[in-house]
């Protein structure tokens, strides 16, 4: 093999294919990955807008293939996924357990690490999770937003009792709310087009319009918009001492009333990464099969169509395939 | 007695001292209470200067005796404390047990119903909460406020091992601040004034100035200043997945960048009314001494000066006799 690669380079808000970038060289306790599919995630879009001040290879969701792990070899030729924060072992947080939020992390694709539109990666052994052989590339790959799409679920109790609201059905809505439906709650979700109230459909979740949202009604309500309309229909929604979960970041400063929170009550959570054995175990059972968001894929070497073609609207997941 | 009765009347966002209210009639459910000594609150003054809409009797801090209670006359002569939202009982909140939150509900002196900055007030039997006879009224006049500092604990864990701040050492911030330091976390504040370290230093909890607040490492942060800065302050302090209670109401609109709340996985959550019996029990074991914050007192009739001088900045509690 070459030294080189083809890899997406984002620098100064431009993403360019460069084919001259160097095959990352694992560290120690790292393992060289070969990457065999990967998805555009609206971080990435956003990344592109200077969301984050980031140069280098984008990506972070991806399933790949281990080629090399010094540390250990037993890791080599085995099909594996990988958590995207990069954590130090050392700092205050993670000595809390906090990994993910460690104050010296790196983070997959978004800070300070190159990322995986590339051929090649490099993660820490620690990072990776190895692939039931019977879940496909293309379910494997969704691993990291479905992991994120249950992490609230490690810190707010959903009963299967509750009333609960899904605010968004595009990529992330999806899987959240196809996620509670197992829950046994009364789950809805706020969809605006026909192919959201499909994909929601197959869940059994119904689909409701904005004005067809009952006020002051859901014990606990998922806001996946990241707009400020979308943050204002989960206020509405809630009842007093429910919960609104943030599972998506909000670009700059958003003007809230807070006092309403506070008379009712209300417990706002932000979500970010989750938990990726639980992902796992859903794509491994067939309970959750994310196939159905895929609009296309790209060959790597056309993977500045990929991205254009998931910044239009309407658009679920675009793959991106170092393989092809 | 005469028909008419001394009270503090605002209107159209002035005050005034009025001699010629009637003095209420008990409902078949409720009791007549000759108010004892009445507390002025932060919410007061908000309302004067319009924060809402309210015409009527102000005042909801009391403890008071129960003159008459034609449904259950074991009250009479009874000293109470009475909880401030009145509930419909029917509703879907009051059916799910959220009587605070009914949607239908009055609050007394706030909304839809006259306040105890008077001679006398009625309150639904359900809502009194007899004072036992060793807790003076100048303590029993606490009651609501210090529940009000307690309700979180209702809804947050706080752990023994954990690190906790409270934001903003007045009148709400001193009793936060008392509560939880008995719950044998370790529990800074930061206070800016000689007298509100005072208060604090009775208590063992240590005082901090602002910039001795530590970036990311608080478990639990109690914002209980109601503004915008004490706000970010407590964004500042909490650790990932940390907590932050908001405890004070605010003035209209906040800017708020809720991203880095999404990215560090925090939860905000809004607190209002608290457990009455609680709160008792804190001031009948002596555990709670409100007294240290009393800075006036004043008979109704200077009800006018009671109201600025608990205007001013600095003050902590003035209580308003209508027995002087």
């Amino acid at each position: 093999m070459s030294n080189t690669m083809l890899a997406l380079w984002l620098e100064d808000g431009r993403v360019r294919l460069r084919d001259d970038v160097p095959i990352p060289e694992p560290g120690p306790d790292e393992a060289l990955i070969r990457v065999r599919l990967a998805g555009v995630c609206a971080t990435d879009l956003e990344m592109i807008r200077g969301y984050y001040p980031f140069t280098g290879i984008m990506g972070h969701e991806f399933v790949g293939e281990v080629v090399r792990a010094p540390a250990d070899p037993r890791w080599e030729g085995r099909r594996v996924v990988g958590e995207i924060n990069i954590s130090c072992g050392t700092c205050r947080y993670c000595r809390m357990g906090l990994t993910k939020h460690c104050e010296n992390r790196t983070v997959l694709g978004i800070w300070k690490r190159d990322g995986v539109f590339a051929e090649y990666v490099t993660l820490p052994i620690a990072n990776l999770h190895p692939v039931p052989d019977h879940v496909p590339d293309d379910a494997a790959v969704f691993t990291e937003p479905l992991a994120a799409a249950m992490e609230y679920l490690e810190r707010v109790l959903v009963r299967p009792s509750d009333r609960v609201l899904v605010v968004g059905a595009g990529r992330l809505g999806q899987l959240i709310a196809w996620v509670l439906s197992f829950t046994g709650a009364d789950v809805a979700a706020v969809a605006r087009h026909p192919r959201q109230r499909e994909l929601l459909a197959a869940y059994h979740v119904p689909a409701l319009a904005e004005n067809e949202v009952e006020a002051g009604a859901y014990d606990v309500v998922i806001e996946a918009t990241g707009n400020a309309e979308g943050l204002a229909l989960a206020r509405r929604a809630v009842r007093p001492q429910g919960t609104i979960v943030l599972k998506s970041t909000y670009a700059g400063q958003v003007s809230f009333n807070f006092s309403p929170v506070v008379v009712d009550e209300v417990t706002l959570v932000g979500s970010r990464c989750g938990p990726f054995p639980a992902a796992l175990r859903h794509l491994a059972a067939g309970r959750i099969r994310p196939q159905a968001l895929i609009d296309a894929r790209y060959p790597l070497r056309e993977g500045l169509a990929a991205l254009e073609h998931a910044g239009q609207r309407g658009v679920f997941k675009v793959l991106i395939d170092p393989l092809a």
